[in-house]
Parts: structure tokens; sequence; C-alpha cells
């Protein structure tokens, strides 16, 4: 199987990069294909412009790659920090431009005439890692885990990924290589 | 007073540059000055790099004249499109970038040794108008309008910003000049 990973953080050595690796080792050593996109290495652009938001848009090539990639693969992995309860922006572009009408989704018209999408993605299952600085209960209860929301019903719900689990690791900034992030949160393995 | 009004949407003409306008005019009428970034337009470069990721880190003159502008802020603006329950790219490396520790907060130790945080930045109140193509109805029973929590409980609340206010426009995609978008949104009014 190809399993597509994507890895947005901008310093290697990060815990993110160490998951990624991990990830990576994990599918080989099982005899499958780990496709390993880490944006901020390969200075991925993430400015979607007008030109290039309609269907039928200009693409430009490190794009369709991207975009082939994502047709192609048979399970998705993500990897980054919460910035705010949102991916970092390098991420977000790659959101932007490559979950693109066409190639992750289309829209139906419904019977009001409203279009309704329909996902068009192969992949049989997502997975999100996500690494924090914020305890797990203040996550919940100061900022409701917008993650949650942002991967499992925006994202990949609305592309036909059904199959999701999302794994939080924290408290980084307090962690030690002794004594590792261990105040999971579990909302996402619901 | 000073308001900074934030926009990023990548097609100049766009309804959303029409309601940055409408706010600077309607700032401008009330006597008070309108500070206007058009994030596109000004090329904003939206990649959060970990040599500026510290407090103490190296920021950029062009991110250090941003921060000003939100630290000198009596109200605050924010015009987006709803891109995946999230702002485009452009505007998360906004986020990433200016809402900087020090700047528009800061940790306090507190009890039990984490860090609590302080919001830092003055201004008495935030909007936040965004345009979306996804009726409210299914906004709400789909996605769960992520928008509202990102705003309000991760950015503004945090930063000490506790009267906010938020406007959805749409469906703007079968909008039309004589039938303007009116199936507003009402949970950001709560």
């Amino acid at each position: 199987m190809n399993i597509l990973v994507i890895l947005g953080h901008p310093r290697p050595g990060s815990f993110n990069h160490a998951i990624a690796d991990a990830v990576c080792a994990t599918v080989t050593r099982n005899g499958h294909r780990a496709i390993l996109h880490d944006l901020c290495a390969e200075r991925f652009d993430p400015l979607l412009t007008a030109d290039e938001f309609p269907e039928q848009g200009a693409v430009p090539d490190p794009i369709r790659r991207h975009c082939a990639d994502l047709q192609a693969a048979d399970g998705i992995v993500i990897v980054h920090p919460n910035w705010w309860g949102q991916p970092p922006a390098i991420l977000k572009g790659w959101i932007d431009r490559v979950i693109r009408p066409g190639v992750a989704y289309r829209f139906d018209e419904g019977d009001n005439g409203k279009g309704i999408p329909v996902g068009l993605l192969m992949a049989k299952a997502a997975l999100v890692f996500n690494t924090s600085n914020t305890p797990a209960d203040r996550e919940q209860t100061a900022f409701g885990d917008p993650l949650d929301a942002l991967w499992r019903r925006c994202i990949f719900d609305l592309c036909g990924v059904r199959t999701f689990r999302r794994q939080m690791f924290g408290v980084i900034v307090t962690s030690t290589p002794e004594l590792p992030p261990i105040s999971w949160t579990t909302s996402g393995l619901n």
C-alpha cells in the first residue's frame, strides 16, 4: 500500500520529525511504501492564488505532483504541532492547494440546487498526529480542541475518508527524553 | 481610535475586499483611523521559521511593524473566506508570526508550574467577518463551525480581547448583486 505522510514543522530534529520518521519506518517495515513530504524542507509554497482557485484553474506542476500523491494514497498520515488550534500556515497551504475540487472532492447537484460535496479520495484511513504545549484538559475546556473537527469533519469526512484516528502528544515543552509526553488526549480515538 | 483591519483573500474585487472597504470607510467616517493590511496585496510571507519562534527570536522588520500595529490597535477587524473551517494560509501565517509571545500574550507561572497564558492586547473588541459557500445550517451540523472557536476562544480570548462579534456572509457562490447573501449565521453574535 501507498502511505502518504505529510509533515508540517519548521525545525529539523523536532518531535514532529521523530513522529514522521517512526511512521515511515513502521510503514516500510510492514512491507508498504511511505511517501514523505516534509513541507518545510521542500519549501512548499502555501499561497493559493485566484488563478489556481477554480477546478479548471492553472495548477503548477509541484501542486499536480502533490495531488497525484494524494489520489494514489491508500492511507494518509498528517503530523503537525497545534498552533492556535490549527496547523502551521505551510500545512494550511497544502490543504488549500492540494485538497482540490476534482482531486479530493466534487460537487453534485442537490435536490434544491445546492452543491453537495462528494468525496473522491480512495484512501481507506487517515491518521493525524499532533503535538501540543497545552494540557489536554485545558485544550478541551478552554479551546474545544478545534483540530479534531478540522481534520475529521471539515476535511477527511468531506473527502470520503471515514476511518479517522487522531493522537495529540503533550505537553512537549516540559517533556524530557526520559519522560516522554504522556498526557494524551483520547478525543481523537472515538 | 486605531482600528486594525486584516484582510486575507487573494482576488482583488472579491466580496471580502468589499467588506474590508466598507469597514475602513465606516471607521474613517466616524472619525477614527483605519489601518488596513491586505495581506495578499502586500505579499505577506506566512512562514514562521524555527529561528523566529522563541520570544527572543530573530523577528524581521516587516513582522515587527505588524506587531506594532497589533499592539497599538484599539479595535481589530479580521476579514477572510471560510476555507476548510479555517482562514487561508496567508492569514494563518499572520496569526503564527504576528500574534507573538511578548506582543499579544505572555506566560505566567501557574500554581502547578504550568504556564498560564495572560493576554497583552489593549484592543477593546474584535470583529471577524467571514464569507462562505456552505449554507449556515450545514456549517453547523456537518462541520461545527470551527472558525468561531478558533477566533473567539483560541486567539482573542487568550490575548485578552473579550468583546468579540462574528458574522458569516453566505452563500456567496449563488449570490447576485441584486440578491446579496442573506443566510447569516447568528452563532457569532452570542
